[in-house]
């Protein structure tokens, strides 16, 4: 390894001789398999951009040029490259980032790991460089994938229009997002990769045309004179040229003098230019290489020569119940169809694909086009089920608004990863649907508390096809079943305490915390209703007259305290006129820096026992000195 | 008026003789002058697509076939041929939308008024069809100016990847949106304007090769193996056969038999068509065409003689105090730096851009890449005002978090047209953005109630630069200064009756509302503070203190009642236990019908006296029976 220890940073990078970088990139590799085999993460996509990246910090000086790279995951080898080699505490809590992070480093720029949105902050930057007078450079590495996403496209049409703003745009393309990229652009992509041909013909029709004066050389002119130019007009890059993007490439990712020809070319054009390099996702690394499903895109620790996980499986998890009765509805309802944004299996769709090929759509990294063809599918007489991380939907946010809620659309909205996720930081919790979507006309939420209840809410969600559906859970293994005991009116009753002065609100799988805090009251000597609403919007029509029964209210939540749940039940018992006191316990106004979902929970305070003594307290305060508790 | 009033329905379009049809379109551009001038509403976009609308009547049989408008502010020529003749009370309560509606016909499919979405439905319908082996066609018109928005991108690569799914796209090139088309897709398509002369070069110089066997035909053949064809690598229609999509056109869109020749090809292609139509925006109507600024987009009820307004001007507007400010402010600060998502005029920027046109950027109807484009303009040291109308930042809810608050930046997001705005009817109403930004950490909102506020929080918003600022104000004109009485804390104090027992927590332009409220609720002898907090985010710390001196809350917004500033306030007072009765008075959860602004206020009762007798009711309620107030 003496070699990547001596680089400290991009400054002994450049002073590497050209001969030694093979050697550089390997160690590399081998740093990344057994580093991230440690403690998990994103494998694939950083095995597959380890030449791209050292080419980049040889061309260009990194801080003052800013590279920028989309999405995140693929910014491992940057890390490394940049001062950064303790990869012990990958994604834990105090460890690095699993995405680029100002604070780690000032070679870090964009901290969001949302997809698409580097040629966005390119032109804002290179706009700012124009203002400025300042002649740095802005290149931004985004995948193939990503290209998908709408984002990139009002970006290209944004860059492509200021010939004397310089931007880069290296297309990291892989083929792939998680699975392979799709649709027009994919196979516009797979045209240019073949360009080879073209440049040979190019060069013989060239020739043979402006040296055959009668026919050939006027045509030869004709075609030159025309605004595309003769390359242009045979060669088929024509996507991005026509937009008005100089193109370079394609270029092979994994030939470093090549990409660095490349990327110095693209460095002295000064203006927009597309860099196109072909590169290949989980290179090095034979598992990797042979996983037609994703390339090994994230990773749970592992050991790094059999890929065997490190710790077994803990049970069943969310994904899997709602893959397994997708299945099942499937083969019940014809009228039910799939949508996936380029996470097919991360979803938990591939089997409902497998089995039912003509009723799945990929649409690509478009969250928002997920969400308006389901409008037109709905419209057009079927139930589609879009199924997203909960983070990204908030991409969409308008338009289940506009599109399917104003249209009165049967839609349903499936959110994994709903909560506190953790380890992926900030932008990946799913801490704002709960709290967006409560303004939806129409639109009715699901917080499933366990197995039964996910597939149970699931075929009550597709019954709904007036309106848009929403069923949330969260990222981690499933616990136990928590049957109910009783029911009123839409509430399940989980738990009920002696002389109840507490009603507990719990939403989705944080019924568990509920009960424990109920169990930590009642060694206070408070009693306690438990009730799991199912459906926390529109808040049950029974909330209101059994919360007059209790003197407190407190409402759980894995979602942010602000407009979440919790205030949607505060303001129905105000409309009520249930004036009793309401306590909300939820995610604090904040980003979350990443760590395990446990800790995370421990940090904000989502524990049975601060939940327990929040709510004594206040009914301490709340009652008269001489029904005061005896100390316990 | 003969022939147009014998037109009831396409049936009757499609008995019209060919030679006719002229003499209609004649007939329907009076109706629309004469009837627009009457109420205002959308001109020029109508006036454009007259012709064009005629011939997809013609061709296509609606409602079987899905006739889909893109935005909707061109669908007056075809509620006129589909059975809407009454434009009396066109926008007004009980009268037309100005929009498709399903209420009214069913040869409307899409109600949702924001842009760029008509591919994304298109995709679903043709999908739909597809699954249930449907052969309607699906038709999407589409204006150059809404292809610069991603969700067209993200359509527009899903349709071209089925290349057996027909949906036929209807480009209408008019080369504006409000104003002229921006980026590199404007550059492009202007290129395809100009194909004619391709189209001449082509057919000389297909028939030249072929018959020139020694040099011509072979590299014919060449050209006609490789993947593009003869054609297309000749003629720049590139970018959208890049994607897989079959391009037709360009058409003159005014030329019946032309367009409907191209409908007709495009309908026997049975796979995802393009047919690019030219038109001209306002034609036939000379003070329309000659107006460069936005060519008659959409008029106030006028004198369709001279243009005069019906009524005179009734005071300034907010849009032009923000306007003027930012002039002001442009000259004083060189970092400051304006952004428009296409409406520079609407939302006040002209004279910016007028002065500094090297600081104005007018990223097409794109608001995501306002957002995300802003984050890297801030990052860059500069500080970005977005100004957009308030019901189009959903577009960039995910954009404001991730990219714009994460990294802290120093945008300064101001939304015109927030709260009702009415006549538009459900898309238009900015009721959203106080409840969702709610939930973006760090984030402040500034509601100003009158135009010193307004010109004073601008500055306090520019001076925030670590931090999203949001400023939103409504569309109508402004009433009155109100000046404050005294300060607590950031709370402006605008009135203080006798022992107060209510505190009117006023939002806004709503502090009016609030004050007449006071004062009917004074003359039932209940005494009320009234404050307005100026900055709604975060709720300021000494709000709670001053509630716990009064016996019930109220908060008066124009935004949805769900989570927003009512609701902040709600939870901020149980976040200090002060557990105090709190009404929130605010849009109910419902899209609102189109009606004046007026009855809309009415019709959802935020209105003095339903404050004041709400508020009333829940004081004596309240009030112990022995301290009953005696009847007003």
């Amino acid at each position: 390894m003496s070699m990547l220890e001596n680089v400290r940073g991009p400054r002994d990078l450049k002073a590497l001789p050209e001969g030694q970088l093979d050697n550089l990139a390997a160690e590399i590799r081998h740093f990344l398999v057994q580093a991230v085999a440690r403690t998990g993460g994103h494998l694939g996509p950083n095995l597959g951009v380890v030449e791209l990246t050292i080419a980049l910090h040889r061309v260009f000086d990194s801080p003052v040029d800013r590279i920028l790279w989309d999405t995140g995951h693929q910014s491992y080898v940057h890390k490394i490259l940049t001062g950064r080699q303790d990869f012990s505490k990958l994604r834990g809590k105090g460890g690095l980032s699993g995405y680029p992070s100002r604070a780690e480093s000032d070679h870090d720029v964009i901290e969001n790991s949302h997809a698409s949105t580097v040629l966005g902050w390119a032109d804002g930057l290179a706009k700012a460089n124009q203002v400025l007078g300042r002649a740095d450079q802005v290149v931004a590495v985004i995948g193939d994938g990503a290209l998908t996403g709408g984002m990139a496209w009002e970006a290209l049409n944004n860059i492509a229009a200021a010939k004397d703003r310089p931007v880069i745009i290296v297309v990291n393309d892989n083929e792939r997002s998680y699975a392979p990229t799709i649709g027009g652009l994919a196979n516009h992509l797979a045209t240019l990769r073949t360009t080879d041909g073209y440049e040979h013909f190019l060069a013989w029709g060239k020739q043979l045309l402006q040296h055959t004066p009668v026919i050939g050389k006027p045509l030869y002119e004709s075609l030159h004179g025309a605004k595309k130019g003769f390359k242009d007009a045979f060669a088929p890059q024509g996507m991005f040229e026509d937009l008005g993007l100089k193109y370079v490439g394609p270029i092979d990712g994994h030939d470093i003098p090549a990409v660095e020809s490349a990327l110095r070319r693209a460095k002295r054009f000064h203006g927009p230019v597309l860099v196109h390099c072909l590169t290949q996702k989980g290179r090095g690394y034979a598992f990797a290489e042979q996983d037609e499903a994703d390339r090994f895109h994230a990773v749970a620790a592992m050991d790094p020569l059999t890929c065997a996980p490190l710790t077994p499986s803990s049970g069943p998890k969310w994904t899997a119940v709602f893959g397994d009765e997708m299945l099942r509805i499937g083969a019940e309802r014809p009228d039910v169809v799939a949508i996936t944004a380029a996470m097919l299996q991360p979803v938990g769709l591939q089997k409902f694909a497998d089995a039912f090929p003509g009723r799945i759509y990929d649409v690509g990294i478009a969250e928002q086009h997920a969400a308006v063809s389901a409008a037109g599918l709905a419209t057009g007489g079927l139930h589609p089920v879009v199924a997203v991380y909960a983070t990204f939907l908030n991409r969409a946010f308008d338009q289940v608004v506009m599109d399917v809620a104003l249209h009165k659309c049967g839609v349903t909205f499936v959110l994994d990863r709903a909560g506190v996720t953790g380890d992926d930081g900030a932008s990946h919790n799913g801490m704002w649907d709960m709290s967006i979507l409560q303004v939806v006309p129409g639109l009715r939420i699901a917080a499933p508390r366990d197995a039964d209840q996910l597939r149970a809410q699931l075929r009550e969600a597709l019954d709904v096809d007036d309106a848009p559906t929403v069923i949330r859970f969260p990222k981690e293994t499933l616990g136990e079943p928590l049957p109910a005991i009783d029911r009123i009116g839409g509430l399940d009753v989980l738990h009920r305490g002696d002389r109840p002065e507490v009603l507990l609100v719990s939403v989705g799988a944080l019924a568990a915390t509920c009960l424990a805090a109920a169990a930590l009251l009642r060694e206070r000597g408070i009693g306690a209703t438990v009730v799991d609403p199912r459906w926390v919007k529109p808040v049950d029509p029974a909330l209101a007259p059994l919360a007059a029964q209790h003197r407190i209210v407190a409402v759980v939540e894995d979602n942010s305290r602000t407009g979440g749940v919790g205030s949607a039940v505060a303001q129905a018992l105000r409309d009520a006129e249930v004036d009793i006191p309401v306590r909300d316990f939820g995610i604090p106004q904040q980003f979350l820096a990443h760590a395990k979902r446990g800790e995370v929970l421990a940090d904000i305070g989502l524990t049975p026992a601060e939940i327990a003594g929040r709510i004594s307290a206040t009914l301490t305060r709340l009652r008269p000195d001489d029904e005061a508790l005896p100390p316990t």
